[in-house]
């Protein structure tokens, strides 16, 4: 769900992708990505193209041809990282578990240390299992053999910490229309002075010119032309930055938080179970195992048609057996929670 | 300029990339860009990123590595096509001219005979000189020695003809703020019958999954989910095109060569000469040469101070020497150019 302010911003003036006032609303997007990512690095900013697009310019510039790159295997977008590892030409490894379990650090550093890669990436949060990853534990393995390391956040950014500063993540993006509650078109990144340094020194050129973070640099920091960025979305991005600072970003992690445990109360009392173990549940996007004989489609249907409720199936190994419910943004309020548990329940009872 | 309705169809809620509301937004922007086009081209749609995305997209998918890739090289963005192609691994060949002048049908089929390459490019309507290049003559050319065509329509898609099946051109690529009067943030794309057979026929996966045009159709044909299409931005070019479609473009053509005429009238008559010949002039791209012992930065900066109008200097072999002035969609009317005539005489007295 988009607030109407944002949706305000998007119908404001347009102007060129080198006017002053363009480069003043990146400065603030910047500014408030830096916040919201957690973290100093100057080299913060928001990519031409979808969260797709954010992974693409993380693998493109970060993974190189012949390099090897160590993935953490749990759900559906791992399974992406991967494909785009091996268009570059890296070797990939993988570490397997089942969807909606995550990794501890000691696995997370026998697997490095036994593969020693020159890059390894994780999902922070998983969308298609609403597990939420410890960054720490693979941060901590990861810098102990000197990988670089790419957190994929597009579902936790500004839903749940993402603390890249604290946790030593090298490079991380995400997409705008999830924890920002913005249009999708976006791709915020950032990348740490160690990523900058790998890159600097990387033995071949990066292969996509549209997502190459040396010229997108020269760009934003330099302000020489490179692609006509879409000020439309930048104002829309930049509204929603600024309705989560005032909102404050700790205000907004509890509340998410606190809806959340509402939520997953209610789902018990329903008899329904949680695919995710607690404590490694994503706030944001719950994700309830299916009662016995219960037919999701029949469900969700239900949901959209009677009540204008969309909310999302599994899909992969969990087609079938969990429901995805996204609880976030102006969504993530009480009163949203007791609606959506009495035609869930009603749903059900069909 | 940015037609009002299109600004308020980007404030119009969001949905999800999957829902079938914003496929029906897709298949009519779909329908609207082959007319814009001039193509029957199933293949037609939108990549989610900028103008140069659409470069990116046709290098990435029909450029493939140690290929011969040719390239018309009279302006700047051909330079960007060599770049691109050289990323890809391709052996880039050029056909020089000087910035501003375009190629016969001699020149290009005595070139391409020579190089036989695989691919070639080369850039409609050149932004940074004003000249529009006849596609027939190339197209020719690269028929007689079986090499796909790839032609850059950033500047020239629903400003001047392109007529992608007349001409016989197998990609092309464009950009949503120019021809189309609507924000940045989507590429228009066509590729032929012919184009989709050498794709199947490639020895290597594409390298950029984000812009891999197998998967795009899968999304759009298949609706399996790819990427987060921003609905956004769909509605906006969804509206401009409709606005071009109430216009009708072939009226919308004679707008712009009716203000063009008026304009370089009126420049001829300032004393301003015109750096492209008669006949391959871009209707919505002027470019005079700025009078002798001008000082373009001085007249851009009064226009832009005194009578808020935002023209474009030369750069490259051109910087200094010509003023680039767009007279596209809203603001090519009579009373824009006779206002702009007046404040550039002001600017180039004082």
């Amino acid at each position: 769900m988009v607030e109407p302010r944002v949706y305000q911003a998007l119908a404001q003036p347009v102007v060129g992708h080198l006017d002053p006032y363009f480069f003043e609303v990146v400065g603030e997007v910047r500014r408030l990505l830096r916040v919201a990512f957690g973290t100093a690095n100057e080299f913060t900013l928001a990519i031409s193209g979808t969260g797709s697009s954010g992974m693409e310019t993380a693998i493109g510039n970060f993974v190189e041809p012949d390099s090897k790159f160590a993935v953490f295997a749990n759900g559906y977008f791992c399974d992406r990282l991967t494909e785009m590892g091996k268009r570059q030409g890296a070797q990939v490894v993988r570490l397997e578990k089942p969807w909606g379990e995550t990794f501890t650090y000691e696995e997370a550093a026998e697997f490095l240390k036994r593969e020693r890669p020159q890059t390894a990436a994780f999902v922070h949060a998983e969308t298609s299992t609403g597990a939420l990853q410890d960054p720490a534990a693979i941060c901590k393995a990861a810098r102990e053999v000197d990988a670089l390391i790419i957190a994929d956040t597009v579902t936790s950014l500004g839903g749940v910490p993402v603390n890249v500063d604290q946790h030593g993540i090298d490079v991380a993006y995400s997409c705008t229309q999830k924890g920002l509650s913005c249009p999708p078109g976006l791709a915020p990144f950032t990348a740490s002075p160690r990523a900058l340094e790998r890159l600097n020194a990387r033995k071949t050129a990066v292969r996509e010119w549209y997502l190459d973070l040396k010229l997108l640099m020269e760009y934003y920091d330099g302000r020489k032309y490179h692609h006509t960025a879409s000020s439309t979305l930048f104002y829309g991005l930049c509204e929603g930055l600024r309705l989560i600072e005032e909102e404050g970003l700790e205000k907004r992690f509890e509340r998410h938080v606190k809806n959340h445990h509402a939520l997953v109360r209610g789902l018990g009392q329903l008899g329904l179970e949680m695919h995710v173990a607690e404590g490694r549940r994503i706030p944001t996007l719950n994700t309830p195992r299916l009662p016995q004989g219960a037919d999701d489609v029949k469900i969700r249907k239900h949901l959209l048609d009677r009540h204008g409720i969309e909310i999302a199936g599994g899909f992969g190994p969990l087609a079938g057996r969990i429901l995805r419910i996204g609880l976030m943004g102006p969504l993530s309020t009480e009163s949203c929670v007791q609606m959506f548990l009495g035609a869930l329940q009603e749903a059900i009872d069909r």
